[in-house]
């Protein structure tokens, strides 16, 4: 009586894990015969995201991708997971959980929007034209062409600059992608008729897409790496708090206006 | 007028980044000269969550940890990873916060509890006294000693007991917490009059505790791989989707039992 | 030298709250005077959230809206909330924003989605033709037009009906996001050669519309309705777990079908 | 052969809500025929949650509690929700998520830590005897009796003065857990040597459990209640944004104090 209708949905499958009496399988390894002592983090987390065995360049590209979205200070995820952690020490998760919702459309998890750009202009039958449209297009909107642009490094980003030498220097690369994010920033300069920086989230979208990584789990490694900088936010606000001094002074510099205590002295 | 009127609390610092016009600082490392190309993800991390230059034997145990924490099939985690990614889909990282949620003091974040223990009888004078108290004390509570016994892993949990071979392998560990963990393992099996497993996450106590790890930071190893292995659900669930067929599956197996609709035929 | 470079953000206000040694505001009003004892929380989530007086008639039509979208049984919210549950107990708040992570862009947020089209219709020169070019772009898309049609009310979704009478009958209310709707409806069925379900998430769009709620802020009535509704979900988990059920439940119902134990008999 | 090998659990059951082709139950109401246009929000919220009928008291005495925890300005919660409203303004739902994971154990969500101890109070057969040994106890803890002193209200906090006074106000209460506070307040009176004020959260402790209010519930209505008063801060963000320069203010107020660039000009 309290059923759903609809046609029930297929069965699904799943080929990430099972487990046995004696033995657990991430994928088709055994984890104790063939992943412990063997294989690093950053290797299991390739092959369980791809769903193959990844290669060496593999693991220097996600490498170096999770070391550049670790950190960059005091942002609204370490804000907030400095927030929450104060109001919920017992519950460590819930602070990174809740630093981790800032990984959004505005900030980090950006490198979508640019790896979306990328994918036109490598399916494009005239790329040079796509990336034309495409700077145009946002020239329209009066806003930053994803991947490009940032407020604080300028001219030039240095971890996209170090991020595109080191994919470049990768024999076994396609390099689709990263001349792709070329051919885009051709014609950013040429519609801003100044060069723009490409940023560490452009450069990013195009190393993951180098390797293979589809563009909707892109955001995916900003998380995981994102989570690992959260956790040393927490071990710092565990050594030298910050909450409470944050709340006082976001407190005391936004000013109420209204009309409650107009008589006050 | 709307002020905070306890003593402002002293202003805080940081040591984990800082950036300037050209550069970016991870600690006292320069993130494009010393760090990319040059550290693994599982370096950079430990770097930034201990404070210290992480040893080789130091990076074996973490990734070793890491890898063990990443997955255990359909868990309460993954399933709410799944189910959050089908109902906001644009939103990937409250897929992941969500399924973090779960690493909390029942599953998974368990080893901070059993961690706890194991600094008690590293402290104590007596470490077989302190062990035996613990033992009679969960046994009041009918309760598992945490870091022990395992639902599905009998008798031996083989995560637990490779973790433990490899921390006892290395040279440079201090071995106290490993000890520490076997005198707890006797004085449960004494008290249970048979042996009890030690679990993944007794071993895995023991061994974030050899490198240095503190007790309150522990469970955060847990959110960081947790997070990669749910990113991989999220792929599986882009490629074959199971959300539907959950919710479908839990509303046909909890039933209704109240009054409203007794007379439907 | 880690400073933000960029221009600084003028300083923001606030109108919401403030509070003196003796006295808490909310906007204009005292807390103690002018609210407790003399308003209900309805009236005073819609003070604070409209940034006025709401008049008796917005208090209907939100208590309707509220009531209507706070349960639908063993939804994706629900599931979610009861297995955070169980991980993490001692953490109610953790277990209760996990399930509203669901309230997305699928289901119960969509109200949003349906409300942009109703003020495109209010906004547009000729409504009909707007519905009508509405209707064809989904038609085009294969997909429902937001706030119509459902899987499981067929034909007549029982609370959208009741909620739409319930709106016409306020002579108040100015009726535009209602015709709106009735002109989307007739535009719909039209195009679908056959009468098409106005669904509840429609009726909550147009009902919020006509009370002045904007349509990005639709959203917050179902997040805050659903909060209620997921806390006594908790209180049923606590008397009755459901938690470790499902878990069974899922694992057992999503095999495994990857190569790494084909041998096991 | 993955299968979970502990006894399977029992089939639980729900009695919160069924839907049929043509109706929707909430327990044992119809929501179409007996809820909607009939009763209020917080009625039904109140029904659903207690399992019963509430009477005219219980929903006076969940108002007043509702209001008073709406709000308290910019508060840890509300930094949090604006933060990752900027950060992903798409996903509403997940900045009042994250504000909620503040309502723990250090703020808000305190209510639960006072209402154990008046549950001991009403319980002890000697109330007075258990009164003066949680002051006792507390005070060897050199940590404030939880209900007990506020940061900003003193001498007296005015929200806890009028709660209790609505409280006592009422016939229909059985007064055993207002008597409790009070009788807990003289003996933390007496241990401090001074008046401590009830604050806010004892007050509500007192009167949720006067209406049946399990003592493990109680913080589920703080989240109720401050998803109310976020979505209101969300409201005032799209208006007048705060995100960047809350930001901005927090990392230009915390120093780096590393090494990285001692040798900047």
């Amino acid at each position: 009586m309290s059923s759903n209708t609809h046609a029930p949905a297929a069965t699904p499958t799943t080929r990430l894990c099972t487990h046995t009496l004696t033995s657990l399988h991430y994928r088709d390894a055994d984890l104790v015969e063939d992943l412990m002592g063997q294989k690093t983090f950053t290797e299991v987390m390739l092959m369980q995201i791809l769903g193959r065995t990844p290669r060496a360049v593999d693991l220097r590209m996600t490498d170096v991708v999770l070391i550049v979205l670790m950190e960059h200070g005091l942002t609204p995820s370490a804000i907030t997971t400095r927030l929450i952690y104060m109001s919920a020490p017992e519950n460590l998760q819930g602070a990174v959980a809740a630093g981790l919702l800032a990984v959004g459309s505005s900030f980090v998890g950006t490198m979508e929007n640019c790896a979306r750009l990328l994918d036109r202009i490598v399916d494009a039958a005239d790329p040079d034209h796509e990336a034309r449209e495409i700077a145009r297009h946002y020239k329209g909107l009066k806003s930053p062409v994803p991947g490009f642009g940032h407020h604080l490094h300028k001219p030039v980003d240095p971890r996209a600059y170090k991020l595109l030498d080191m994919g470049r220097a990768e024999p076994e690369l396609p390099g689709t992608r990263i001349r792709a994010l070329e051919t885009l920033a051709r014609a950013v300069d040429a519609s801003a008729g100044r060069p723009i920086t490409i940023n560490a989230t452009g450069a990013v979208a195009a190393l993951l897409g180098e390797i293979g990584v589809p563009t909707g789990v892109m955001r995916g490694f900003a998380v995981i790496s994102r989570a690992a900088g959260l956790v040393a936010h927490i071990v710092e606000e565990q050594q030298s708090p910050s909450g409470r001094f944050i709340w006082d002074t976001v407190e005391q510099a936004i000013p109420y206006v209204g009309n409650a205590v107009r008589a006050s002295p």
